[in-house]
């Protein structure tokens, strides 16, 4: 599909990116770049690409596409760094959880002669660095283009097939709505997983010892999410400020309902609450986003 | 182990016990007594007892133990109605989430020549009902049994070894610290859970199944957990509210300033607690509370 394609941050979605585009055969010559030297090496060694390159500079040269697989607060600085050595026609993209920002920080300083479309797959998992990937993170999950009426319209459609070849379901969608719909789905949970496990772990040293023990009554599925990267996760609520503190505020004032409901003993409103909820798993198995199984089919009996 | 073993109530956990029972061969014969005469039908059809009693007063004759697998709030009414027609030393437990409430509703109304000896559990699914049990579901967790210092120790030992037979770790704990660990562990979780899927609950149609759509971002997660049983929860708030309304005040203290800093673009203090949380994950994989396997070990691509 692409002579060369330079993927920028080598961390869980670059070095999937790195797999799925050998097995596919979506590049012939794949360039890694990376700030941290141990990182670089370490992606040699796991044999990711063809091309380990410390300078940004060099690694994105005659690339026709060019993968930004850094925290989102990293973008701008790239953007600065990348632009005067672009190939004219090259398509530039990410992988952020925030796309207002990222084309807010990348758009200004790009050249008119390159196609800058922003993406994100959803997909992860709560680990992180280049050992952490694999080929298959990307099938049958959902990718979202946020390019705009100003973007190329073939650079949008090529990277689209990219994502198809990858094996995600591609969106597309404005960069804005973008990030009110994942404020929802992704900021807001990881932002209560971090803040429920932060709040156990001010309790004492005994109590928490407990809380570890007795996990698995509902604790530990929050210990899931909130194990995710942590630089990763700093910059999307920074760059994500506005959308997650309405929906914060939201969830804010329909957690002070229920605290209220407990207070007064109310079961009615309790019940009702927790019978609508149910719902909303049922949606997301039909349509195939988790599995059925009892506890995610956990292999607890293995453990 | 036991002559006869009666089961009110045949739920997830109700039926888990039956088969359980039934694989380790634990009691000679197991009465199944439950309220609604669908549930107590679905019960037979599924061979999970021997005896299959609506007239819980019928099902308590002759036990040797008997289990309360009912929602919280059935407590009271049960043993009032139970304690005529219990034999002699016979020991009564239950596998409540709640344990001070449970002592509170059944002691006084219990006579002195039947023990006592409350328990939980702390195991489960999303899913309930009679079909919803299985086996292996105890296996490998830990049960909590909460007598207290009147409490016949052999009736304790006896009630220990059913449960270690059932393939749990036996844990001794008061009832009072019991319910505010379980708070932490259980509770405030599941409160949080519900609630953030009610506000999702909340959005327009279309916002709504743009979320159910990309839920793999994090938002599934608690949706699972929202999917537990309304009735069981609804009790579990109202018969734990002490403990529960002081775990969600911290909770609720500790957001608060996590909106600050997210406001205010302080991403040292997100750092610094986004790094602090994984280490929980860590001693819980570590003590095989959870899989380590990325994503629950989901078996995403079977889908």
């Amino acid at each position: 599909m692409f002579e060369k394609v330079t993927l920028i941050g080598i961390g869980l979605i670059g070095s999937s990116l790195a797999h799925v585009m050998k097995r596919e055969e979506l590049a012939k010559s794949v360039a890694i770049s990376t700030r941290s030297e141990k990182t670089l090496k370490r992606a040699e060694e796991l044999g990711l690409g063809d091309l380990y390159v410390l300078d940004t500079e060099e690694a994105v040269k005659d690339a026709d596409l060019v993968i930004v697989c850094t925290p989102v607060g990293a973008c701008e600085h790239i953007a600065k760094t990348i632009a005067p050595h672009l190939k004219t026609g090259a398509i530039i993209t990410d992988v952020g959880s925030v796309k207002g920002s990222v084309v807010a920080q990348m758009q200004p300083h790009l050249p008119e002669r390159v196609h800058l479309v922003p993406g994100h797959p959803i997909a992860g998992t709560e680990y992180s660095g280049p050992d952490a990937g694999f080929a298959s993170l990307f099938e049958n999950r959902w990718c979202i283009l946020t390019p705009d009426q100003k973007t190329d319209e073939a650079a949008t459609a090529k990277l689209k097939l990219f994502w198809q070849k990858c094996g995600s379901h591609v969106e597309i969608m404005d960069a804005h709505h973008h990030d009110l719909v994942l404020a929802i789905t992704s900021h807001l949970p990881h932002l209560i997983a971090y803040n429920i496990v932060g709040t156990a772990n001010e309790l004492e040293t005994d109590t928490r010892s407990e809380v570890i023990k007795f996990s698995a009554s509902g604790f530990r599925d929050f210990t899931r999410i909130a194990a995710s990267d942590p630089t990763m996760w700093r910059d999307v609520f920074i760059h994500n400020k506005e959308a997650v503190l309405e929906i914060l505020g939201r969830f804010s004032e329909d957690l002070s309902s229920l605290q209220r409901a407990i207070r007064r003993g109310d079961g009615d409103h309790l019940f009702d609450l927790f019978s609508r909820t149910r719902e909303i798993r049922r949606s997301i198995i039909e349509i195939g986003q988790d599995v059925d199984a009892p506890n995610f089919g956990r292999d607890e009996g293995e453990e």
